[in-house]
């Protein structure tokens, strides 16, 4: 749905993972939460997650995270592109 | 910024005010409520207003609300676009 996506795009947390996963790639949890608190990094992910956003796989002890561009490119064409072009303030 | 736009964007009341002033240009905020309750639709109005998605003139005792759709296109270039692209759900 188009408002979860907006909603978890709209933390600057999330939209900093995003943004990084747009740029690397794959990347796992503990790369992209930079020192922040697992609790609430945690809590993002989900968020991210449940929008459709981002999925993660297992890898061993590893979750690994990715963006699910293909989809939201087809369901929201446009959309991410937009967001990513956005300059970071 | 973005992360304002994007949460403005990300509740279905405040998105289908910004649809219909997509569609109908300016609005009067009692156009615009369909009988939702006042103070929770003052709140929105706050928010769109605060993100700077929406202006509000007051023309005599009527308040009228429009897009700020160059000032968002130029700082966010096509993201109104894909938002107001997606179909609704």
């Amino acid at each position: 749905m188009l408002e979860r996506v907006l909603y978890a795009l709209s933390d600057p947390v999330r939209l900093s993972i995003v943004r990084q996963l747009a740029r690397d790639g794959e990347a796992s949890c503990s790369t992209l939460d930079r020192g922040r608190p697992k609790s609430s990094m945690s809590h993002h992910f989900r968020v991210l997650r449940d929008s459709g956003l981002v999925w993660t796989r297992t890898d061993g002890v590893t979750h690994m995270n990715a963006l699910r561009r293909a989809e939201l490119d087809a369901r929201f064409p446009g959309l991410l592109a937009a967001v990513l072009m956005a300059p970071e303030e």
